[in-house]
């Protein structure tokens, strides 16, 4: 693909809106220069910031919209109010025209979803849309799926997303055939997952583009043993929350550490560069970032609170899934995770709940 | 209570059997010498260990068993196989009798919940028994609970796990209300999830003996902003073992950064006080100890992998409830909260699911 990447923004979403967004477009720009933005929001707020950034003025077009979906709107208030006329829906329409490569947003997240599934669709088989994220591991970085999107799985479900990770991972980490393992808590209590081991059955079936694995537990998170962790959402949204959550109380307690004594401010001096690039490892800005699978377009959802380096992580997301035309590679990998449930008996009675 | 506190121990339980068990006594011995210990186990293997702790000998009493409960053994099994013969169970009758305050176990943590229901029995109105932890968090510690006991929750359930942990936190953080949090997701998110919703509104009522917060997400766990967080037994178990890999996966990347450069190594060599402080303060053993809650004993879970260290951590676990008389507490405070699920309509009609 030689052609350059258009990515649109909602400049309208987030806590800070344009004032962290046109800034983020700006340092993604510098990494990609072959990217192309439109940016769709205020005018009034966003033709005076591109001013500061005159290389990003010239890669971009403003598309003035009258309306910003609120962080609090229902997803139903949001579609009944901002359809056609707000910054997320224009953006959205934009990817669906075919005149956007992918979508970056860091509004309300089931507005997002909501308009999302309206304006683009999802791809055949898949009833509701799943938010994968990328995960730092000690290895490298994996993708766990889902992160927030549903709440509860059967079993059909998590094969599916099973599926639609697979399909992130082959295209962000480039291996043919990805390890995918379920996430389940220890072997001794499983009793009552029947779906999580109905669906690790369907996994098993060696005619998948997949390395099955087997259950992962949480602690195998940062360990990276897969290249996909499959889960549902509210069990995602929360593992990576407290593994977020932990991080922070470890920085917290190092800190602490290192202005304690003479001798731990010392140290602490002497290692002031390691200490930055430990830093930097741990910055969550770096994976921020959720990416809807499942629809007929590229959507990343970036954290609401995210500042301008946040933000920028979310549009170089949307850059390398526009690049890896990852729709069309979903698409054709569902079709064989389709064809596994159906010969599953066991899943062929309880259809997936939408 | 100035008479001694007896716990009974399963030496048999755990990777490591009584190799660790003896060793982490003597331990929780040094810490608590008002502590009598009866040893339930393998009399050949044991009584040569206890020829290097003498004064654990004199505050011993080992009781032969025939029988071990395998790590890999099922529930039922365990209890075909083991019932009365096996350290585990000889270890619960010793608390059903009288004559142990507390009982700790390592072993298989399904046999121990199916053994420990079947002889100690659960108190009134509580169904199944929950698992509680301490979690470490920034102000000092919280309980979660239940960290893998139940899968799955319905309101009812929920309402009974927060009594549970609100006696808890009574007994061990001596505070009268304490405050209690239910573990959620984004509250944009919340649709599907009616079960915390309506536990929300039942713990709302202002005759319990708690001050209820409201949702708390999983980055709010390591903050300590609640005394105790309620959640049902797969969440609770992902997000622990979630946080747990996390704070492995910074301390490599915290070794890795103090060996990257000469510089790094000699702050590394002036903080070395600081970074043992904070390796302690991290030290997952120190939190070791699943505390069964809802039976007529007291009943602690170690890992399976502890070494004495962290078994110690669950014997002083089983040293302080038994101080603080527990049992009755949790059955008192259990009849409020009965109470005010009797008083919540919409609770009325489902029942538990045992």
């Amino acid at each position: 693909m030689n052609a350059r990447i258009k990515i649109a923004l909602d400049a309208m979403g987030g806590d800070h809106g344009p004032s962290v967004v046109i800034p983020a477009a700006a340092l993604s720009l510098v990494r990609h220069p072959d990217t192309e933005f439109l940016i769709f929001g205020d005018r009034k707020v966003i033709e005076p910031l591109l001013e500061n950034h005159s290389v990003l003025a010239r890669h971009s077009r403003v598309i003035h919209s009258e309306a910003a979906i609120a962080m609090d709107a229902k997803p139903s208030q949001a579609l009944r109010q901002g359809r056609r006329k707000s910054s997320m829906w224009m953006a959205l329409e934009a990817a669906k025209n075919g005149e956007a490569d992918a979508v970056v947003s860091a509004g309300n997240t089931g507005a997002l979803m909501a308009m999302s599934m309206f304006c683009l669709q999802t791809i055949a088989n898949i009833e509701r849309p799943a938010i994968a994220g990328i995960w730092p591991t000690i290895a490298s970085e994996s993708i766990v799926i889902d992160i927030g999107a549903n709440v509860g799985a059967d079993a059909k479900r998590l094969v599916k997303n099973a599926g639609m990770g697979a399909a992130l991972a082959r295209a962000l980490f480039h291996v043919e055939r990805p390890s995918v393992g379920l996430l389940n808590i220890g072997v001794e209590e499983v009793k009552g997952l029947d779906d999580i081991k109905l669906a690790g059955e369907a996994l098993k079936k060696p005619d998948l583009p997949i390395h099955y694995h087997g259950f992962v537990e949480g602690d195998d998170l940062g360990k990276g043993i897969v290249d996909v962790v499959v889960t549902e959402g509210f069990t995602g949204n929360i593992a990576l929350k407290a593994a977020e959550g932990t991080a922070k109380q470890i920085a917290v307690y190092l800190r602490a550490a290192m202005t304690r004594s003479l001798l731990a401010k010392i140290g602490a001096f002497f290692a002031q560069g390691a200490f930055r690039a430990l830093k930097d490892k741990m910055d969550p800005r770096h994976a921020n970032g959720g990416i809807f699978l499942g629809l007929q377009g590229i959507v990343i959802k970036s954290h609401g609170g995210a500042d301008a380096i946040g933000f920028a992580s979310a549009i170089d997301l949307g850059y390398d899934m526009a690049k890896s035309d990852l729709v069309s590679t979903i698409a054709k990998d569902i079709e064989h995770f389709q064809a596994a449930l159906q010969q599953a008996p066991q899943l062929k009675d309880t259809d997936v709940v939408t």
